[in-house]
Formats: C-alpha cells, sequence, structure tokens
C-alpha cells in the first residue's frame, strides 16, 4: 500500500474510533441481558463458578478474579516489588527479583497461559511473561505465589510469551524487539538493523513433576518483530504459530514504517523437527550469554537466583523444515488455533478481513514446495495454498480470536470496538456487539483448550473513560462479561481492572480450589533461621551481624524487648508464625525504618533486613490485625552508639520495671 | 482484674471466636437479604451511588470503590512504591516517599478522613495516616492522586489519626507507641519506660484555600498509648477525644500487662484552649527535631520535600484546662461522637459494656471538680460524673461505633463477629447480625458527619477463611454491605479488599465526580523539562548528565532514536505527552532497565533517571496500549563506551538505511 493510501487508512481507523468513542449509548442501554443481575451475582457465602486469571499489564503482577462476580480475589506479586506482601522486601523474595544485570523492580506483565494435559488445563500452574526484561515466570496453583522466574537471552522484549504446548511440554518466548544478540558485544549503530539485528524464538522445557524450567532451545531468525504465538493441537500438535509484524525491518517510526506491506508473515515453526535436529547435533552451543534462573523453596521458605550462561541455538535459514512464513495481511496481532487444531486464525489489526489458515493445507503446501520464493532463507508458503478462506468485512482493528467449542469463533475488534461471532467452517458472521471501549483481549473458559467452557466471554478493554465514577486523569481498565449460552451475545456485567489486562485465562473452581494450601506445617519448616518455638527464640551475634530468632503468635512476639542492638550492625529479623490456623497471618515492621515489611502466613519463616541509621528506641510490631488484643502485640529494639557495652538482651514480658515512675 | 481472672477472659474470648467461626453457615443462608442481588447491581454504563475510600493498610495505599457494587475503581498511591504507576520511580515522585530519615519505599496506612465544612463531607480531600514513619498524607479529589506528606516528630507510630475537626481546622495524629522524646539523643534502656517514654498528639492545620499542612503544635503526655480519636462537633466542637490503652505504662507483654487495669482513659482535650495557651506564648519551641513535608504541585507536575526543624509543644500537666481522663472499662479501642455531638461512644475491647458520655455532663464535672484525682498531672473526672449510661450485654470485643442519624449507633464487634445496633438516648439494643468474619471497622456513608445518609453500612473484617473461593495460605480481607434502610441490618453483598481495610468513608458520588479532572493542559504545564510539541523534542549533554526531551502522542515518540549515550551517563528522559483527550495515557519504559516505567497522564510532564549499566542497543516502548498501533510505539536508544565518537543524535522516521540487508 503507498503511503498515502496508509495515511487515509489511518485517518479513517482513528475516525471512526474517535467517532465511536463519542457516541455510546448512555446508561444500561438495550445491550444489558435481561436478568443480568441475578446471572453475575454470587451471594455472600458463594463461590464463584471460575477462577480468572488476569495480566496486571505495566503493574508486573496477576490478578485473580471470580467469575462471574467480577471480584478480584489477589494480587498475585510476580516481577515487580510489592509492599503489601513485602515481596522484594523480605530477605527470602529478593533473589526472585534478580537478572543478569541486578535487581529489577519492576516488569510489564502480559499474557497468561494455564498448564495443560492432553490440551486441556490442568489446574497445576500459571504461566506468565514480563515483556520488559525478558522472562518467564511460574506460578504455583497450590499457593497462589510465584515459584520461579526463567529470564531469556538473546532477547530484546518477550511479547509472543508464555503460550504453551498441549502436554506443557514447552513454554515459548518469542522477541518482540530484534537487537543485536547478547554475544555481539559490539557497538551497534542502529541503522545496521537489517544486517545486525536479530529475533530469537525461545522454547521452554517444563519438567513434569516440579514445573521447573529450563531453556531446552532457541531458535535464530531474521529481525522481524514476533507479536503472539500459540502452539498447535490435536492434529496439529508438534507445531507452533508466530504472529510476526515489522517484515519492513525498520527501526524507527513504526508506525508508518513497519506498517507498508500489504501482508507480513505467520511464522509456522515444526518444533518435534527442531527435537530431531537437537538430538542430532545441529544446535550450535553459545556460551556468551547471561542469565537469571530464580527459584522459589516453599520448603525451606527461601529462593535462590543462579546466573546460566550457555544456551543451544538452532538457525531457522539452514535447518531445513524447521520454519515457514505464511504470508497473512496485514501486520497481524493475535495468532489463535481452534480446538481441533486444523484451523489458524491470524488477525490483522490493519487488515480488512480474517484470513483462516488450515493445518493439512499448509503440510500439503510444504509437501509439494507450493512456495511463492522465501524470505532471509525461509520458505515462504504461498497465501492461497495456506488458507481455509477468509471472513469478509468483519470489523475494523482485528486483535484476537477465542473459541467456543460449537465449531464458532469469537474476535476482538480494537477500532470497531466489538465483539464479533463466526462460524469456523463457512466464515459467516453470526452475532456482533459493542464492547466499552476499544476491546484488547478476550477470553472464553478454556477458549484456546480442546474443551472450551463456553458460558461466558469477557472482553478486556483499553480504553473506560465514563464507564465508571471518575478517578481523575487515570481511569481503571475495564473488563466486560457477556453470557454466551444463547444464539446472541448479552452483555451482564463490567467490571474494572488492576493494571493493564493484557490476556487472561478462566478455570473452573473445581479443578484448583481444593487443592489450596492452607498453612504450611512447622514440622517441614527446613528454614536455615526457623524458630521452633517460643522457647528456641533468641538473639545472636556475629561481628556486625546480629540475627534475631523471633516467633509470633496471637498476641506477642518472643522476644519482644531487644537490647544490645549497635550502630553499624546489620540485623536480621527472622520471623516465624507459630500459628496452625488458616487464615492467620502476622506482619512485622520497625517503626520509623526504612526497609518495608514481612507478611508472615502460618508455618513460615521470613526475614527483615535492618541496618539502623541511628540511636534510639524503635517499636516493633504486628501489621496484620490479627486478635482482639492486636494492638497490644509490640515491642522495642533498642540501638546503642557502636562500641556501646550494652551487652545483648532479650526477654519477653521479664523485665517490666517497678522502681521507675 | 487479677491475672487469673483475665486468663480465664481470654481463654473465654478466643474459645468463644474458635467456635463462632467453627460454625458459620455455609452458602448463603438466611443471613441474605431477598432481592440482594437487584440492590447491589450496578448495570453497565450505570455508575456507583458512593465513592468508599478503603484503607489499604500494610499496603500502604488507599483504595477506591464503588459502592453498591463493591468494585474497585482506583488504588492511590500514598506511603508505598507502586510499580504499576512509576510512583516513587519518577523523578517527580521520589520528593514524596522522603522522611527525616531518607527514603522509605513503605508504610501502614490506617484511617481516612474526608475533609469537612460545617460537619459534613465537602468532596475536597481525603486524610490518611501513616502508621510506621509517622505521617500525614491529603490525596486530592480532583486528580485521585497524593498531593501532600507531612512527616510528625516525637511519635513512635501514628495510630489516633488523622481525625479531623467539623471545619477541617485540625488534623490529628496520636502516638500509639510512646517513645523518647526525638530531642533526647541518649541511649535510653527500655526499663526506664514510665520516665523517660512520652506520648504526643499533634494538631495539624490545613490551610483552606490550597490544603497545605502545618503543625500548629503539638501537646506531649505521659506514655500512655492513644489508639484513635474523634474531633467533637456541633455542641462539643473546640474538644477532641482520644481512646487510651496501656495505663500501665508496660513496655512488654502488652497482651498481658497492658490489659491489668479495669478501666484505662478516654482524654478529652480543649483544643481552642489550646489556641488560647499558644497565642499566650505557653508553648515551648523545640528545635532539635527533624521531618520532612513534600508537597506535589500539579502545575510544574514535580513534587518538593523540605526538611523542618521546629515545633512548638504545650505540656498537658502543666496547662490548665487543656486536658482530662475520664475513666474508661477497659482497653477502649474506638472513641466515637454522634451527630450531635453530646454523646461519646468509646469500645472497651475487652469490657462486656459500652459506656455512652455526655458532653454536657463532662462539662459540668469540669466546674464542679468532679475529680476522683489524677493522673501523670491531668484531672481524672469521676467515671459516673461523665456517663450519660451503659449499653449492657452487648457482644463480645466491641470495637467501632458509627451512627445513622435517626438516633441510632450501630457498634462493630470483633470476638462474637457482629454488628449491634442500639439506641444512644435509652441505650436499648434493637438488632443485631453475624458478620463473616472478625469485623474491625465499619462504615456508614457520613457515618462520622452531622448528617449521616445512611442506606448502607459495611463491615470491614479481619478474617476472611471460606468467604471466597481460596487463594492459597493469603486471603484477601473481606467487605460486607448490609442494607440498613429498614428497621433490621440486612446483608446484601460481600466483597474483597486490597490490603488490609482498617477504617474506610464513603461519599455520594455527586460530591466529587463533576470536578474530577480529566486531562493537564499542555498550555499550563510548568514542567521545568516540559517539551512543546514535537518540534521542541531534543536532547542535550551537560557533561556527564544527559537530557532527553520526549513527546508522546498516538502512535510515536519524538525522538525514537537516541544515540551517543555513553557508559558513565546518567539520562534523563523527561516524556512529556501531547495528547488532550481524557483516559490517553502512555507509558514509558526502557527493555531491560533497572529502573521501573513511567505512566503519563495527557498534558503531563514525567521523567524516568537511567544509569545504563552495559554497551548495547536498549529498546524503549509505550507500556499502556494506546492505539491500534501500539505494538509500533517504540524506538531504540545506542548505549556506546565511555569516551566514545559516536555523536549525540536523535530522531523519528529518518534515519531509515537502505543500503543494508
Amino acid at each position: 500500500m503507498k503511503s498515502k493510501q496508509f495515511l487515509l487508512l489511518m485517518i479513517a481507523l482513528f475516525g471512526i474510533a474517535t467517532t465511536f468513542e463519542g457516541c455510546k449509548p448512555k446508561g444500561a442501554g438495550s445491550a444489558v441481558s435481561a436478568g443480568a443481575a441475578e446471572k453475575t451475582y454470587v451471594a455472600p457465602g458463594q463461590y464463584d463458578e471460575f477462577y480468572n486469571f488476569v495480566s496486571g499489564g505495566f503493574s508486573g503482577q496477576l490478578s485473580v478474579y471470580g467469575l462471574p462476580s467480577g471480584r478480584l480475589l489477589r494480587v498475585i506479586p510476580v516481577f515487580s516489588l510489592d509492599p503489601e506482601k513485602g515481596w522484594g522486601f523480605s530477605e527470602e523474595t529478593k533473589p526472585m527479583l534478580e537478572t543478569s544485570h541486578g535487581t529489577v523492580p519492576w516488569d510489564d506483565l502480559h499474557h497468561v497461559q494455564l498448564s495443560k494435559t492432553d490440551g486441556d488445563y490442568d489446574g497445576r500452574w500459571v504461566f506468565v511473561n514480563g515483556n520488559n526484561t525478558p522472562r518467564i515466570a511460574r506460578i504455583d496453583l497450590t499457593t497462589f505465589r510465584t515459584a520461579e522466574i526463567l529470564e531469556l537471552p538473546n532477547s530484546g522484549g518477550n511479547h509472543s510469551s508464555p503460550y504453551i504446548t498441549e502436554n506443557t511440554e514447552y513454554v515459548v518466548a518469542g522477541t518482540r524487539f530484534s537487537v543485536p544478540m547478547d554475544g555481539d558485544d559490539s557497538d551497534t549503530p542502529i541503522n545496521t538493523y537489517k544486517k545486525n539485528f536479530k529475533g530469537t524464538l525461545s522454547f521452554v522445557s517444563v519438567n513434569k513433576d516440579n514445573g521447573h524450567m529450563d531453556i531446552a532451545f532457541q531458535i535464530e531468525t531474521p529481525g522481524v518483530n514476533f507479536d503472539l504465538s500459540r502452539a498447535g493441537k490435536g492434529v496439529s500438535h508438534g507445531w507452533f504459530f508466530f504472529s510476526t509484524y515489522n517484515t519492513e525491518l525498520a527501526s524507527t517510526l513504526l508506525e508508518v514504517n513497519a506498517s507498508k506491506n500489504d501482508k507480513d508473515f505467520v511464522l509456522a515453526v515444526n518444533w518435534k523437527k527442531a527435537e530431531e535436529y537437537l538430538k542430532a547435533g545441529k544446535g550450535k552451543k553459545v556460551s556468551n550469554v547471561k542469565y537469571a534462573h530464580n527459584i522459589y523453596d516453599e520448603t525451606s521458605h527461601t529462593s535462590t537466583s543462579t546466573i546460566k550462561n550457555e544456551v543451544i541455538v538452532l538457525n531457522s535459514a539452514e535447518l531445513e523444515g524447521l520454519c515457514y512464513f505464511i504470508p497473512c495481511p496485514k501486520s497481524p496481532h493475535g495468532v489463535d488455533v481452534d480446538p481441533t487444531g486444523e484451523y489458524i486464525v491470524s488477525s490483522g489489526k490493519l487488515a480488512a478481513l480474517i484470513p483462516v489458515f488450515s493445518f493439512s493445507k499448509i503440510q500439503k503446501a510444504i509437501e509439494s514446495k507450493s512456495f511463492e520464493g522465501e524470505f532471509a532463507g525461509i520458505p515462504v508458503i504461498k497465501y492461497e495454498a495456506a488458507l481455509h478462506g477468509e471472513v469478509e468485512k468483519p470489523g475494523l482493528g482485528p486483535l484476537h480470536t477465542e473459541f467456543d467449542g460449537k465449531g464458532n469463533a469469537i474476535t476482538s475488534f480494537f477500532v470497531s470496538s466489538e465483539l464479533v461471532k463466526w462460524n469456523i467452517k463457512d466464515l459467516k458472521i453470526l452475532d456482533r456487539v459493542p464492547t466499552f471501549y476499544s476491546v484488547g483481549h478476550l477470553m472464553i473458559p478454556g477458549g484456546d483448550t480442546k474443551n472450551p467452557d463456553a458460558k461466558y466471554v469477557v472482553a478486556y478493554n483499553k480504553i473506560t473513560k465514563d464507564r465508571f465514577l471518575p478517578t481523575g486523569p487515570e481511569l481503571a481498565h475495564s473488563a466486560q462479561i457477556y453470557d454466551i449460552t444463547g444464539d446472541k451475545m448479552q452483555l451482564i456485567l463490567d467490571f474494572p481492572t488492576i493494571g493493564e489486562p493484557h490476556y487472561a485465562q478462566a478455570i473452573r473452581a473445581e479443578k484448583v480450589k481444593d487443592k489450596s494450601v492452607k498453612i504450611f506445617k512447622l514440622e517441614e519448616n527446613k528454614h536455615p533461621y526457623f524458630t521452633n518455638g517460643e522457647s528456641a527464640a533468641k538473639v545472636e551475634r556475629n561481628g556486625n551481624k546480629v540475627h534475631v530468632y523471633v516467633t509470633t503468635i496471637r498476641s506477642h512476639f518472643t522476644p519482644d524487648n531487644i537490647e544490645g542492638i549497635q550502630m553499624g550492625d546489620e540485623v536480621y529479623f527472622h520471623v516465624t508464625n507459630i500459628e496452625q490456623d488458616w487464615d492467620m497471618p502476622h506482619g512485622f515492621a520497625i517503626k520509623g525504618a526504612n526497609n518495608g515489611e514481612l507478611l508472615i502466613m502460618p508455618g513460615e519463616t521470613q526475614t527483615l533486613k535492618w541496618v539502623p541509621d541511628r540511636i534510639g528506641i524503635f517499636p516493633m510490631y504486628c501489621t496484620d490485625f490479627c486478635s482482639a488484643l492486636h494492638q497490644e502485640m509490640s515491642g522495642y529494639v533498642r540501638v546503642s552508639p557502636k562500641g556501646s557495652n550494652v551487652p545483648i538482651t532479650f526477654s519477653v514480658g521479664t523485665n517490666q520495671p517497678t522502681d521507675t515512675q
């Protein structure tokens, strides 16, 4: 498309978007389903039907909502500091935020993937990707806590991630921003992009027993931008599909320069073939990389960060049969695979149609070499040879597609702000409903599995404007729930979200709730500074390091009076919560200190490091209201001058003076 | 009460609590009101009736919920780092987290107070207190952002805060943990508590025009623990009431040692008298203190932190008529003043009754010197002389009371997990409903004003257990909404909350929503590094400091390619969002950097500091999905070795090479 035509399209797109936003129906309007209140109401004491794991976007965290109530059940800290939960503040959690380049306090969490067995959610783990510092994290669904974070080398952004295969064999990660490979330490000019900037696709293996991740291999590709991806399933198991944009290989003003080609590509990767090449020693061992691998252990209640230095790289251009490009109009965003695995839907955000590719046709095209040429050494399959068909005039700005398991697809349209339902086989449009406003991702529970549980579709919208009471210049993003049990989609609830709701997934509560850990057993606590009961509480000096072994139980700390700390000391409060009842956490903080707080679950040990910056008396207290006598759950720490002869003493309830008033 | 008796009471209290939790009704149960779904449902596109400002507790932030939907509309960062919003990460917000002892990344936010005019909410500001580092913050309700934070000297915890007078003349702050006064630099043994540890009450004035706070005076008191407080109103305007516990002046195992006295005190403070003493020069100027005063300016979009060194202290024992103790059974927690100002309800959490004091009787007792003696130089009014009457057998563990404006009070009971409604005049109990589970604070919209808007009461509960789908060992706290328009309180909704919901207040949406700022006007932007349009974008080197003047607008940065940065540089990205549409923020982050992100509202300038730690190519991108071409909104920064001769260049769209592939 010529530049002038492109600009006209842009004007049209944004013109329509503006108009659309300007004329939204006020109030509930006709779009809201009758009986919607009853359909979304979860009465006090009742449970929601689904856990909805929603990306927190630029918060770096993962939110857990109940569906259909839209209630926020928990924010799970993943990539960012969380002052509320002490995540990144306790000694035990600090290693989780380490990277190959030091501590990173924040990330941009994008997509959410529930682990799968036989192509259905198994309720074991949730994987999420960090889009800024390229990382993948695994959350354990017995504890709802982050269990592992793996950094990815040779990547400048990790957007098309952490999509997974049907038995969680692999979690993938494709570079959004191509960069010079990590090993290349030269000072690279930006205008040598086409020569020096590369993409990579990382295939991360997952241990079936404990979930531990490892980079099995990377595939080096030309410097296109990888946007999203999905694994094949059923008939297409063994393949992975990635959408690409910027096949123009532009490095500036991508808004224009990466929007010139009428078609970009879907990249089809044969990962079973990759395994063969790997076994045959065709991978290149690269040892000049650096990436962190962080694991949290819920027995020792500690985490470790290990720097790794090796990765195996396969070359996409050299290894035949590994990668194929499929032309796709225009700047495709989502690439989604239907429940059978036969149909691959890729939505070009600047396209006026949606192409649906056929896996069996792709295989035939490869066999018969129906190629239109190659791009950077990778064969390009003829568009028509891969195509099942096109959805015509579907809407403006198609982004993502989910499936209902009844032969239908629902696609989100950012520019025309709507969801459109269409039939996968005959490509006919069946229904369309407005979203308020510009929808990004959408989600059907199990919508990317072999067996969707198609009761609701949820739209996760990028613009909220006047949907909720105004809160100044910054507004929450929003989600909208539609009932899809009938032929027509019916809007039943709006709810606001934390951060930015990129992709989300939802799972039936039954698959998760009964596995939930309620307490950590004290007798299993292997923390190196575990305090086994109040009688074991103590304070130990080792040079300028002071270790305080503290217990908490309603409604006191042992010890609660500590003297003999000196300026220049590093003090470690190792706090063991010796409660063994569910929902009986204690908090720990030192008044006026500059280090944050601990939140300690029953049976757990957590450590707060404190380097006192002044002499004086410092109250310490429980920060989580725990009992009728919570306000009394406090004590004092005395900090003396350096070299003071005040001995280390610690006690609870014994040093009450009677002689002074 | 003797020690053995006390222990029996404790066993009884916790025994009952345990039993109660063990037998909660499963499911919705009979407690849920008919028609509850319709009563709490807010249809898509409709607004909630009330803004509910809810303390985030140990998150350090303030949550804004809609009532009756229970939807979380916004988390306002106050005392803690917020990676989501860049709070504490941008150069503009870093000063807001400064204290007299450096940056503090966290606090424990407790209570919420809407500003008042004539004893009713005026919708201008919300005040909140930091319980860890003693501070008060003011949130501006035109922007829903933190506008000011004031630290408090001579304080070891600030719990009985930030309660305010009926025209927002003062915001108060009472020390929860007594400590040696700041000026006392001696190394103080803990067992000299009774001699050396003091309480203080800070009276902070509020400028009527711009809300700016200032410590008008402090009152030095004996070392009791101040728990909560309320201003007088109407007839009692000019007085302030504080609950105290630990009148035993214990410093260890307070659970036992501060629970010995059968009665503790309510402290009545005549602040009009304090003003007279101040005018008469009776205050002591104390100049060996240190506290930070941080102000955010929404025109320059920057904040400043100033360290102050002076405070005026009044002595509670020496200045006659300033302070009076009123005996109150037993370890009182809440102290609440009814809409008329005549009745003061103070709930002893270990008491088996609720005393209601009469302001006019207190005045008569003072006139007639009906004192039973004095405590630390302060007269103690005879209990019976101050008493209106007692609510008998109300429940176990009374904590807080709110008022319905129809002559009734509703009190929360932590141990017996219930709300109890009673008549203020005749002290008869009218109704009781269970809460699930242990309720702390409760809230009626306007419940502490002269004119409560008594449609709902909300219970903010400390224990959740099985009310929502389980999320591992850590569960959200919960709130429960009861309809109180009829004679009987009817439970209509449970909703989970962020952090810990200490006190909350709610205000009719009409009083706030139309004042909400939607954008910052570009022509009013006075930021020192404001970039006035794309043509003004530039990069300036000044020694090793590099200032990048960047603009953002859908869908590009200007500039987006930057070269000439060197190792050893401090780079400041001053990003101006030149959009002027509501809900059109942009984000800014540098891939793989270790500094967090910016979230920039339309018309605003924010700065991200970056000290590159390695040479290479660093993508930069918009972190908040902004348009159909958001994924294209990116660029590259090149970092060269120190001493490199790569010149500073910056551009957008112009350096696309054609000669390399």
